[in-house]
């Protein structure tokens, strides 16, 4: 047993995703166990989550000896129960296939308490149809991170009609501990804000490049020297707000 | 008369943008000319381009004896004709009101060579409409900055269908001499790039929240600490590649 480590998540699916959420975790003091059956993956997920370690030397201050606490605090498990043993909170990133993410859901429900909230994070398939066999499903919801949610630094809380008070607060609280803002979608809709804002601004930039205004090129430069500039600042509300003020 | 100085540039209407495009010539090493008639509005843009230096005391590695010769190079005039003398380059920062703008640069366009480019920094009359009567139209374009251009690093340049090479490419240059990116539309269309980019997200973000989806402050939050912290680093397109390639 690790000593004053935080408690226990657990992360059903070891891709890019779930390798992503454990590095947040365990940058911010939680064990982390993940399940995959795929060995390869898991193989894969090892090496990602040293690779994205590196970046953080620097700003967290990690020496050899930091970074060896850290790996001590994750391990891979090939058996669902193993990897739920004891945790406080369980994330599914499995592939965006609602029949697989359905069974998941169910099968993680039947190896925790009944309070443990389970969240997803597909990026489009609202929770009330991946719950759908879930023991107390109003303790689901979905929890899209950014990609990577190491470098973003939100989560989007999409609950269902029947998803608890309880299980969206202790998942915001969670987001504020590894200093991610929750952005709290009030009903489910089809796909979530950060993809619907995305989309409609490349629809735009297709819709311009079809009709032979701009190139693709200069669209990215406007953007990471323009709209990205600001927006990494000021937000397109707070923008309105500060051009009314003159 | 002051030595070792670049080429003069002259900016018509010394409100807001033409103040900031005042400030960005004057970061790097040109000689400015603004013209207004409102002495109120002359002396706010003093003003102004003082606060703006103090932005750059730190990255510029500016001390009051470089300031005092920023200062030196900047004039203002109540004259057009002496506002124009000698002039390299002419940039029209005047109201959006499209009978002022073609006035305007009919005048201009009586007070100086036939070869010298006016550009307008309307952010959505076209210089189609605006060069109306302006003498050998061809030399005419738009030139529209972000806003504050000192910070955002881009400007649209947008031809009409008679603008020459030769003033595009004087204006390309222009703006990669004060470290600008030269954002090129290929016809004229209404409204330009960004602010087609950055009305189309709005537009989505008005509609999730009429729907009663999320909250403006919200979008703000998701927009600072995801997609613009994305965009500024990575455009739209660079983000769809690497995205494919896993």
């Amino acid at each position: 047993m690790i000593k004053n480590s935080k408690k226990l998540i657990t992360i059903v699916g070891g891709g890019n995703i779930g390798s992503s959420w454990a590095l947040v975790f365990l940058l911010h003091g939680y064990r982390v166990s993940i399940y995959d059956k795929n060995y390869e993956v898991q193989s894969k997920s090892k090496k990602s989550i040293k690779r994205g370690l590196n970046l953080f030397t620097e700003s967290n201050n990690l020496d050899s000896k930091k970074i060896k606490n850290i790996l001590s605090r994750i391990n891979y498990f090939k058996d669902l129960k193993e990897a739920l043993y004891d945790t406080k909170y369980v994330i599914e990133a499995i592939n965006e296939n609602l029949k697989d993410k359905i069974n998941v859901f169910k099968d993680i429900s039947q190896n925790v308490d009944k309070d443990i909230v389970i969240a997803s994070s597909s990026s489009f398939i609202p929770i009330s149809k991946i719950s759908e066999k879930t023991i107390n499903k109003c303790r689901c919801l979905n929890l899209h991170p950014g990609n990577p949610p190491y470098l973003l630094k939100f989560a989007e809380i999409v609950p269902s009609t029947y998803t608890s008070k309880k299980a969206l607060d202790q998942t915001k609280s969670l987001l504020k501990s590894i200093k991610l803002h929750p952005i709290i979608l009030k009903k489910e809709i089809d796909g979530f804000v950060f993809n619907r804002l995305q989309g409609a601004l490349l629809k735009e930039a297709y819709s311009l490049i079809n009709d032979d205004i701009v190139s693709a090129s200069d669209i990215d430069l406007l953007v990471t020297n323009g709209l990205g500039l600001r927006w990494a600042v000021l937000g397109p509300f707070e923008t309105i707000d500060l051009n009314t003020k003159g």
